[in-house]
């Protein structure tokens, strides 16, 4: 943060239990991705390598030795995982990312269809090795406009039960399906069943995109939401999103801090 | 210019008084601005550090030796400016802008609501220290829509008379508000007011994020009109657009040649 | 590849007959695009300078040799071509071509008119010094709309025949014309149409500048479909599509995998 006399909403620093970025990797070139890792490590938590880019990336080693240096953690994306599975090789795709040195690992139906005592179970299993996010919704956009909000609820609530640390909300790297609509809207009324739900909302990150999206949860729910999927060169965009310093949330935080300020002085 | 035989427009060189382009950085990392400036300095003018963006970008200073070796003056986004305006902050500002050696300031109203009258004294405060760039038009897309082309050629002519140098239209990064409509499609008739009023184009920057407007205004108005939220990739793509070298363009620089010989030989 | 117990399509190595991936510079910075290159060369075969670029590129040659270090072929867009041929330059063009080392050229028509056997006769010409990659489609959606399967057809013959050795389907840089409709839909018909023509799609590239293009051709035609103006930073995602190891295939893959361990086992 660069100096100046602005009043600016609390922002937490690394490491941090809340407000965290967890930042995809769609397979960037390698010098690319240890530039915009060096140039916004202070806003990064986690880091994603999307999907299955991991086994088709040659340079995959020194992406990771840069996230050490940073003191960053990765994992590999669901659909990973989902794809070992498919195979009925669930076991392996744990030595996988043990081999990497992976501490997270992201467990997820997005794509295949898991029974959920099946997925409950896998949690559970790799919750004694790692870290363990879990997603909720699916990618395909049909799909997941068929989940209620109290089916959203109570996979969530299933995900913590079997073991999962933090449980992700699906967006996609689009923002269209999951937790948002075919346009691109979020779905308001599942976001407030969500949250209503009494659910930690410092266990949940929900994917986030675009400027957009990232600019409803803030807005939502502060500065300090745990927001997925952001882009290596969005990581800087989305600081200034959190502290009011773009169009999209600026108004919002004059309002706040303005209100604020009236109860101070007792106005 | 590499060598080539083909008839191309003219095409101003820098220093320019015309023709300026001027680019957008969205948080880009350190080594990837670096990269995009060294590669085609010789199309960009200006570099505005978007928004707000100047605060939390931990290597800033990098940045700007980057554009100091090349010769490209910068300023920050005015939402930076709106920011410290909403916290009745603005000779910290004015301290702000000269401690970072910027010899350019954006005065802007797109997000905060600013009297007409106290625009004016911001600019004319500003412009004692700095070359004033100032913003028309709103981020807002229906605060936009209802803006005539008499309110748009009559705030122009307000900021001009202030002291501004150059005037911005307002597009934003997406080109879906001020003088764009939610569709990304260039308001023609409010365009049409502002060039029939007589204002001087070579002092309008009319902001065009994507191919679509940058061929708009070339076509419409030559290879030197000013452009804005240019990003730092798509200089080299501005250029050929500037001269008929990509589809968009081609056709309309290939009919006006032809009419122009047709001339010349008295045809 | 890294290692993994994962059961994958056949996906050809380097150098390719089929399965190519060609990639559009759009005028990237210099050290972007050799950092794209060096992190994913693997899965490039030839690289396009994107229509005009070349022209107003200043280090093109360090581009160029670049891809001479990782053995990949390069030729400049066809627009480029399309605007020699209508200042009556062709034989400049070809010199051009020549100075800058260029194994492949591209003959196209996306934006001029230009008479089929004066198209046929441009070909021929350039085979003798290049591979030549002739292109269908137009860059106007209208133009593109009104042609049918049995045009799309005839005109690819025509190209074989005057003595293109790849023939390319037009789709533009966003996917929304040439052989997709204006919403970036593939036009289904005329490429079913195309397939069974009995052309051999080895030898056809379809542009797919965006996932949704990818996954649609590598689910019709298979990993080793031969596809087009992919972006430099895309390549790696493309690789995933190809292997069934993103969302957008993986059901596909599994399907067919999952058939053929039927057929093995004489289910």
């Amino acid at each position: 943060m660069n100096a100046s006399p602005l009043s600016l909403p609390q922002r937490s620093v690394k490491p941090r239990r809340e407000g965290l970025t967890v930042v995809i990797d769609n397979g960037a070139p390698v010098g690319a991705f240890q530039d915009a890792i060096a140039s916004a490590a202070y806003g990064i938590d986690l880091v994603k390598f999307g999907w299955g880019t991991a086994l088709v990336t040659p340079r995959l080693e020194e992406k990771m030795a840069c996230l050490e240096q940073y003191g960053i953690g990765y994992f590999f994306g669901g659909t990973l995982f989902e794809k070992f599975v498919a195979q009925d090789l669930a076991e392996d795709y744990f030595e996988f990312c043990q081999r990497y040195g992976c501490d997270y690992l992201e467990v997820s139906d997005g794509t295949i269809h898991l029974p959920a005592e099946r997925k409950a179970q896998l949690i559970t299993r790799a919750a004694k090795e790692f870290t363990v996010l879990s997603e909720v919704g699916y990618k395909d956009a049909e799909r997941s406009a068929a989940l209620s909000g109290d089916q959203w609820v109570s996979f969530i609530e299933q995900d913590f039960a079997a073991g999962a640390s933090l449980v992700v909300t699906e967006a996609r790297e689009s923002g269209r399906s999951g937790i948002c609509d075919p346009s691109g809207q979020p779905r308001f009324s599942v976001i407030e069943q969500i949250i209503d739900s009494g659910a930690d909302c410092r266990q949940l990150v929900f994917e986030a995109p675009t400027k957009e999206l990232q600019a409803f949860f803030v807005t939502r729910l502060g500065s300090d939401v745990n927001l997925g999927n952001i882009a290596p060169g969005d990581v800087i965009g989305l600081e200034t999103l959190r502290l009011g310093l773009r169009s999209d949330t600026l108004v919002h935080f004059e309002l706040e801090r303005y209100q604020e300020r009236k109860i101070r002085i007792g106005a």
